[in-house]
Order: structure tokens, then sequence, then C-alpha cells
């Protein structure tokens, strides 16, 4: 059974072909994980070996491609005919001579289409160099052409049933940030409190459950908030330290991240007390400001002149865009909340705006999740935003 | 502080300098986190953005190549000296315009080493296909080959450290399993009881914490054990049914997998009995069987030839070499216990063995993590090896 209704993915089938055609595109393959579910619904922990997803011209349905034994996994979670589900055998897995990109090539060429310009998404995370050659091996006569992000960007606008997905992760992510705060005190373990926000997220509300995000919890402390990707450690939370809280909550793939800082002590330094205080005006300032029609570079300049009255500035984006995504990234890579994104705002696209500002020392950060309404912006989660003292 | 001592990196940085000069490879261009890692400590969740490590055959030290913001994670985790730690700017961070594989391939160029021979890990999950081009048009003038599992081969046999860090890593398995095991009821959502398994596997032990493995849990039921990489629902576990564990702890990013098949009821039925005894019997005698020198595919002739007796056959490999590794594989990608596999065992390699066996209806698995002794094997996990009834 699929997650959504067949008009709905008929509907991304149709936007994808219509980018297809201004492209010159006329077989896609797709190996993004996040745009194999997109347009079939296939959800698996399956990407850690070669498959896709070809989608043609003139098709009415994909191909799913894939390890013969995910074959009932897409019969179970996709809209696909049969016919259109290929499971390739064991020995083409981890073989140096044999690769699972000559079966799709073969593939393409058994349906008649191994003349023409195939799309490949020259930059999406498990579509390696020895997957475009073994590809190009197969289908000597193709054009190839990169269908990069082509199907991402059909993505920045969800529809209903997707924005409901990312409000129910919303509710989840309230209760994971919840257990973060709850869970800091000074002497208990990094790993016992990232234990427990992961235990919050993949049980969820009672009413529904969590799924696995992108990115693991992120809870640095001490020196290590000056290296923002580093994960956890055995060492317990100290006295008089700023945590910084980088958490997600995940609904069938579609993510709601939320971040924020909490301080272990009772009187945090003045000057982080006055950083966050411009920090969460600008974030609610710059929300409010949002509405369809402006641009995602307008967005970032109502932060860049609120924040440069106190003196402060941040050099990297403030915000992406994000939604359905598997790991090692929850944003889709399309458009970002900086100087130069010319993408005009519309009703149900959805962003993580992240206000991180580091100083030397100290730092504080506050982010929300949202989607773009008719007249503004809608965040996913409702939490406090503040620096936490405990 | 790095993990391990400055002679085990040097010790690694010579084995994978004799294989380069085996492979006529003169610089090599890891992207494969795990290699990364395995070469100079560098431990962060950063692979969402293309990121290496370069080893000149005439160089002591490798050059770590990644973000900017990475920088100072780089910093924290590895042995090398700032001179050999580059971070590259924010603007190169999901541009159509620019990549990280020019800065390396212009770093390359610096370093007077733009004439060589220069070895990529073509299959590897983060080196892209864009990333081979952009890398190629940074080098114009380099020959290039493939260097795929070439650093993974060296760490098919794991030093002593490595060893207690999978043991440890083993001592987490028991306990996550046990957990998965209690929490099993018929009733219980399949999220609530995977929710449980992360804490564990994060919580770790009193004495040591854990990190998180390079795969979800998987504990699939009904129809859905037909399904292997299927992820949890919200659906309770019901009465009368079986259902897989495929469960894992890591311990700073080396892991120690763990399978077990349980049965919710009291009066499993006969066939999954006889099938769980047969498969036991089976793992027991193959395990039994291991010494150094024996080849891969002849611990799989043992198993082979063990439930041929009970007229059972097994398609797929029973194991694979494993230990350090990022999402979306612990597997390393080598060694394999499969018919043709000609590696010859030796002290200290390390396998997971799993026996899944798939009947129409019906299944069961067990599996163990080991490491081959000086005189046969020893299993990095103590749990009992039986169907579980409930």
């Amino acid at each position: 059974m699929t997650l959504f209704t067949l008009e709905e993915y008929k509907a991304r089938i149709h936007a994808v072909k219509k980018r297809m055609e201004a492209s010159e595109i006329e077989v896609l393959v797709a190996s993004d994980p996040a745009n194999m579910n997109y347009l079939t619904g296939y959800d698996g922990w399956s990407f850690y070996v070669p498959q896709c997803v070809v989608l043609a011209a003139d098709s009415e349905e994909p191909v799913w491609i894939g390890r013969k034994m995910d074959a009932n996994g897409a019969r179970l979670t996709t809209w696909l005919a049969e016919e259109n589900i290929l499971g390739y055998p064991e020995d083409y897995v981890q073989s140096p001579v044999k690769h699972p990109m000559n079966v799709a090539g073969e593939e393409i060429q058994r349906r008649g289409w191994a003349g023409r310009t195939v799309g490949v998404e020259m930059d999406a995370y498990y579509f390696t160099a020895r997957s475009l050659a073994e590809l190009k091996k197969s289908l000597p006569e193709a054009r190839f052409a990169n269908a990069d992000l082509l199907v991402n960007w059909v993505r920045l606008v969800k529809s209903d049933a997707e924005i409901a997905l990312m409000k129910e992760a919303g509710k989840i992510a309230e209760r994971v940030m919840q257990t973060a705060i709850d869970r800091l005190e000074p002497g208990v373990r990094e790993c016992d409190a990232v234990a427990d926000v992961y235990r919050a997220q993949m049980s969820g509300t009672p009413q529904f459950g969590g799924d696995y995000p992108s990115i693991v919890p992120m809870m640095p402390t001490g020196e290590k908030t000056s290296a923002p990707h580093l994960t956890w450690t055995d060492a317990p939370y100290e006295n008089e330290q700023m945590v910084n809280l980088e958490l997600a909550a995940c609904r069938h793939r579609y993510h709601c991240p939320i971040a924020r800082t909490a301080y272990l002590g009772k009187q945090p330094p003045d000057k982080l007390v006055s950083l966050a205080e411009h920090t969460v005006e600008g974030l609610n300032l710059t929300l409010d400001a949002i509405k369809p029609e402006m641009r995602c570079e307008e967005v970032e300049q109502v932060w860049r002149e609120h924040i440069a009255k106190a003196g402060l500035t941040k050099e990297s984006r403030i915000g992406y865009a994000l939604g359905l995504n598997y790991p090692p990234d929850w944003g889709e890579h399309t458009a970002s909340l900086r100087p130069g994104d010319k993408t005009v705002l519309a009703p149900n696209m959805t962003f993580h705006m992240i206000l991180g500002m580091w100083m030397d020392e100290y730092g504080f950060e506050c982010s929300e999740s949202f989607r773009v309404t008719e007249a503004g912006c809608e965040t996913f989660a409702d939490f406090p935003r503040k620096l936490f003292v405990k």
C-alpha cells in the first residue's frame, strides 16, 4: 500500500516529465533514494547497493531496479505494476566484474530506449563514479545529460498530504527537544542523553510513531561546539557549559529539524544572554516577514539587516529547502535562504531556517522548520525560542 | 586526541602505500569516510558534503580536505599537522558551478603531484559521478586509476586495539539484543520496541557508551519478513508471529552486528523449531571449523554441506568482513564467506556470519560477529543461539 494516492504519484510524474522535456532528457535514471521514493513510494534501507528508478518520457510508469531481495519491498511500498519491478541477482552485489548499473542499462536497451538522451543525477550520494561508467558501458549509443536535482526541484513545493506528515514530524520534534532539555544535567554522559533523544525520535507520540532522521542527533558541548559535526562521547556534561542541540524528528521520511541552545548552570554569561536575545528577535522578525512571491535572498536580507544593527554578521546561509529524505542529509540541495538565491517563495514550500551565531568562545543557535502559507509562514513545531538555562 | 597511537596510523599508511605501489598508484584520493578515518582518525558526520584524504606515495602524512567548518573537527580527531588540514569555503557547498573536488585537484597541483597517477575509489558511496568529473577537470595532466577497496583490503586484518573496540561493541550488542527480546510483546508498537533498541545502542554499558551503527535496527514481522530492508511501522506486534531481529552495536565506529529470531506465542510451528535447530547446529559447526589458513569459500562449504543433509540450500553468501564503518553499511566489501572467495583467513580478520534461512511463509536467522584467532575463532558477543519464544 502506498503512502500517497495514485493521483499524487501521477502528478509528480507529470511534473518531472515537464522538467525532463525542458532539459531535453528522454530517459531519467534517478538513484537518489528520496527521488526514488518520491516517484514510486519505495522506502527501504537498501541504498547501500546500487539501485534506481528509470522514467521514460513516453511511459506512464517508472521502472524500479534494485536487488532481487528488495523487490518484495518494492512490491509492498510502490504503486508500480509487476512488470516494472526488476530485481537483479546476488552475483551483482559487490562484484568487481558485474555491476547493477549494467542491469539498468540492459533494461533500457530491452525497452528500446538505448538511443535516447539519458539523464543521470551526477552528484546524488549513491550514484558513484563507477555507476556512471558502468551505465555508459551498457548504453554505448545513448547521449548522457546531467539531471542533477531535476526531481529535487519538483519536490520543493509540497502537497497537502506531504505537509500533513511534516506537521506530524513537528509534533514529534517538540517531544524530542523537550526530552533533550529534560535530560541534560551535569554528570549525565553525553551518550545517555543522546540515547533518550533517539528513543523519543522513534517512539513519536501515542498517535503516531517516528522514523529515523537522516542526520544523527548533534549535542556538542565544550570545545566540540567549534566542530559542529563531531558526534557524542562518553564524557559527562559539565556545569557552566553551553550545549548546542541540533535535533530532528521524522515521519515516513519527512523531516522536522529543530535546534536550540541550553546553558548548564545558574548564571549564563551576559554576552551569551545578549546574543540569544538578538538572535531570537532576528528569527521572529525574519519569520514574520516571509510571504509568497518574496525571493529567498530577500528573506536572508531581513535577517542580515537586523543583526547588523547589533554589530553582528553571519557568513553561511540561514536556511534551506527540506522534506523527504534519507541519510546522510535531510536538505533538498535546491533553494537556500542566502544572498544570490532568486527562488520565489510559493505556498507549501518548506524550509529549515537555522540561525547559528558563533563567537570565539561561545555561541547560540535557534531554528524553525516551516512551510510558506498563502499569507506568510507557519512552523511545524511549537517550542519556546530562547536560551534554556538549567 | 586520536583514538589509536601514532605508530598504528603510521603502520596503516605504510601498508596502504605498499598496495599503492603494487597498483602503480602515486596519489590516492580516498573519499570513503571509513578509509578517511582509518588513515587519519577523522570522525564526523560531514560525509554529506564532498571530502577526501589525499595520500602521496612519497609523503609522510595524508592531507585532509573538507568543508571549512569541519576543519576544526579534523584538528580535534586526526594526527595531521596543521599544514595538512585544508578547509574549503562555504561557496563550494551545493554549488552548480564550483565543487569541492576542484579544491582537491588544485591542492594536488599545488603540491606538484598533478602529473602523477591518481587513484580514486570508483564505487565508494560518497564519491559521486560528478566528484570524478570535477577532479579530472582540475587535473588534466593526471592519469586516473581505480583504487576501489584498496584501503578496505588493508582494513581486513585488525590491530589488537581495533579488536578491543569490537569486543566492547560486542558487550553492547548483548544488551541491545536482550532489550529487543525483552521488549517484544503482542500489542507493543514496532516503533516503541525500536525506540528502546536505539536507547540501548547509544547508552552502551556503565563503563562505555555506544556509537550510531551504520544500519538502522531491522525488526520485521508478518509479511515484511519477506522484504528484509523495510523499516518499522506504528503497527503493534501480533501474537503467533515470527520477528526477525537484525541489530548491531557500535563503539567508536567499530561494529558488532547480531541477529536472532523470536516467536511471539506459546507454540512455535514444528517446522520453525526444526529449521532453527538445523541452522544453529550449522552455525556452531561452521564456527568450530574456522582456522587460520582456511579459505573463505571453505568456511561456506562446511555450512553448505551441513544443511544439505537436511535438504536445505542457501543462495546468498553467509558472511562478510566488517569493522570500522559509516552509514549506509557496516560491511567492508572485501572478503565474503561464499563460493569462489579464495581469501585466506588470518588472525584478527573479523567477519559477520549471518545464517538466514527463508522458506515460503517462515524463516529463521542467527548470526555471530567474530575474529579469527591463532587457533580458531572467537565471537564478540555472548548470547544464546536459539529460537526465542515469548
